[in-house]
């Protein structure tokens, strides 16, 4: 039996949650991956998801599937509901109402059941769309929650979440995840790439990313459709 | 059009959600209900959740699909765990990890997409089995979680969450809902009720319900089996 303490890391896919995948991984934890099916338009990330954790050599990697595109409310559940293809003030249509909040439920559960206790979740508040879900202040506060509302977190075992990425910008991600030897060849971060995984280019996700690899000098593995 | 605040009123199909939807209404919401299909085991109390939501003439109902039993570690979504057919020490088997982090979690998601601000649930923290995500504790920080996780909370339109029977006992909350008019034949608490919605009489909610009619002096509509 491994002697490494378990940690629940959730991996949607793209690059900043392979890089916190990496991060769990040289820290010493049992990795345990977990991806959402919430019903997101760009379904190819989910097949990104299977296959980064399979390069990780993961314990464990489980997609737990969520109906939330019958709640409907974001441009990246409901088709009828355009993704934004240039920067625009505030929180874009792309927010998912409460995912992160879900996300890390789920991960909670799961965490629970396989006795982790060590939470990671790749949010960042550098370069982001402002999603309300990603800053330290909810993390915290789900962290509190999380550990009133569990059986675990009631008689002493605390959880913990994770959050190495939040503080970085896109191009220190990319920097460390090399460093780790991240495939970024294997993650999508577009909201609407095609069914052969190219990427728009366009969308917020995509405009990012590019910055993020031409910043960090790395040349950049996306398949662009123009 | 509606002038009525909205709230979002999580129902399971059992006798505190449907008491906790019929006060929601009689505090002027107008009503959402939301029930979610995690895998339990007792699968009839998604179909009396249709029928209480449908008795109320809620203005929506809607059940989200969450695979929790892939997770396991529950007595109620994992057939080879069996449910306690006696009074134990403890949180016992039935305790579902994270269960209520996860639906308030897609209740805030659901909330947040039309515009309510309330959301109701039906926990109590007095004939319960010591899940510890009916505390009160537990729904304050989840609350303040739900406000800086989310667009609506991060603009200041806050979220409340409502738990009106946490400190009332199964009696208290039985006299409230025969007053409000609901329907208890309708409700099913068994956690291994058979095809026909026949209870066991002997899980810990069958326990709770049946003392709870007994000491409100209120004829027990359940069928049971023994």
């Amino acid at each position: 039996m491994s002697k490494k303490p378990k940690a629940v890391i959730l991996i949607s896919g793209g690059l900043d949650s392979a890089t916190t995948l990496a991060i769990a991984q040289e820290q010493g934890y049992e990795c345990y991956a977990l991806s959402i099916d919430y019903g997101q338009r760009h379904r190819i990330e989910l097949k990104a998801a299977r296959q980064i954790a399979k390069s990780f050599g993961v314990t464990e990697h489980k997609t737990i599937h969520v109906g939330l595109d019958e709640l409907g409310g974001s441009a990246l559940t409901d088709k009828t509901i355009a993704v934004p293809e240039s920067p625009k003030e505030g929180i874009p249509a792309t927010y998912v109402p409460a995912r992160n909040t879900i996300f890390l439920s789920l991960a909670l559960g799961w965490a629970e059941v396989i006795g982790a206790r060590a939470l990671f979740i790749g949010v960042t508040a550098v370069d982001y769309s402002g999603y309300p879900d990603c800053r330290e202040t909810f993390i915290h506060a789900f962290e509190k929650a999380a550990n009133l509302g569990t059986k675990a977190g009631a008689e002493g075992g605390a959880f913990q979440i994770h959050t190495p990425l939040v503080t970085l910008s896109k191009a220190a991600i990319i920097q460390q995840g090399i460093r780790l030897g991240v495939d970024y060849g294997l993650t999508v971060s577009c909201y609407q790439s095609d069914e052969e995984g190219r990427a728009c280019g366009v969308c917020d996700s995509c405009r990012f990313r590019m910055q993020g690899f031409q910043e960090a000098g790395v040349a950049d593995p996306t398949h662009y459709r123009k």
